[in-house]
């Protein structure tokens, strides 16, 4: 049995209280990867945006609401685990400040001065001993080749990227790529199918070789 | 009976195919004031942003994104309506652009401009005849004189102030004010008993008048 991080939604990055900036993420695709996972007798640890899904029963859920929130909490629980899954859409630009009370409208166009969030994947990369990561990728033009450069800079063992058409949707269509360029599978259906589809590739390439590496 | 159009939800303004501008609101309240107006025998076109939340069967629902398409569908159908509730959250600016394509990070710190969108209540107040006109604000400091300047500027019969306490939450505490800057009531607890007594002052000063004027 592995324990597996997955993050999981979208992350929020206020304005002010009750603006903010943030993913198209209903946190579907990661309850659905979280389900299979179980469902392959692994545990499973959550790291997840504000959500209106209930993940299964049995996951070990950490509620977040920021990319740096989130980066946190993966730090902290990564250590444990024997990989972690991407499927979290997290904001890569945050404001630079954040009003301490609502703004009002002042009738004029205005600016909004962004910062980037620092790449949540990237980083757990960055510490890790034996663990193997996978991450998910949204792309709506030259996809396998910007998911590639991510799962490069990533630092990933897979990448699975889908396009538009699966956000907020209960079917998705995605494509496995490995870092020599490969895709290594191409499915389409129902977000818990194909969820199953993408694990058992996870369990087969990485989870199988880590534990052949561990004996 | 009456014909009350109810707005509920955020809105949303999108950068690019992925990223947006929102705000915090689950829809819960503009669920409750519904369920409130049929169950006092009204029906109810409820034109919503995007939300997790089931409305009421038997309820109209129009579902939305920007604000700009709340407000086209409200003025479709208000002149068709006795009164209007605004329990919304629009967005009140929106990127002066939008991307066609998902905008790829570029490691630096980056700029949104953005504009003003269209004070939805105050456009249908501007093209009103007969009908009432109920707003909610949700204010953070100097709640009364700021939901008063609302009340003025949009041109409402009554205003429905509420703190940020009340986002997300089942529980919600407000204050109800005439234009006359007099607190009608305060009002405190699960949103759908809070919504049946806005509702029953609705009905009082507002519904019940109406009725004597067309009579």
């Amino acid at each position: 049995m592995s324990r597996i991080l997955i993050t999981s939604g979208p992350t929020r990055e206020y304005l002010d209280p009750v603006r903010y900036l943030s993913n198209a993420s209903s946190g579907r695709m990661g309850r659905a990867m979280a389900a299979a996972a179980m469902a392959a007798g692994h545990s499973v640890v959550i790291v997840s945006g504000p959500v209106e899904v209930d993940y299964a029963a049995g996951a070990e859920v950490i509620p977040v609401v920021t990319t740096q929130e989130m980066l946190d909490e993966c730090l902290k629980v990564f250590p444990q685990c024997d990989g972690a899954i991407g499927v979290a859409a997290p904001c890569d630009y945050r404001p630079a400040s954040v009003a301490p009370q609502k703004l009002s409208k002042t009738g004029r166009s205005t600016r909004l001065e962004l910062v980037q969030t620092p790449d949540i994947l990237a980083t757990l990369a960055a510490g890790k001993t034996s663990q193997w990561i996978v991450a998910f990728a949204l792309e709506t033009e030259d996809g396998r080749s910007r998911a590639l450069k991510k799962l490069y800079e990533k630092h990933c063992d897979l990448i699975v990227l889908n396009g538009p058409a699966a956000i907020h949707s209960r079917e998705t269509a995605v494509e496995v790529l490995d870092p020599d360029g490969r895709v290594v599978a191409s499915l389409s259906g129902a977000k818990d199918q194909v969820a199953r589809e993408v694990f058992r590739i996870i369990q087969e390439r990485l989870i199988h070789r880590q534990r052949a590496t561990d004996d």
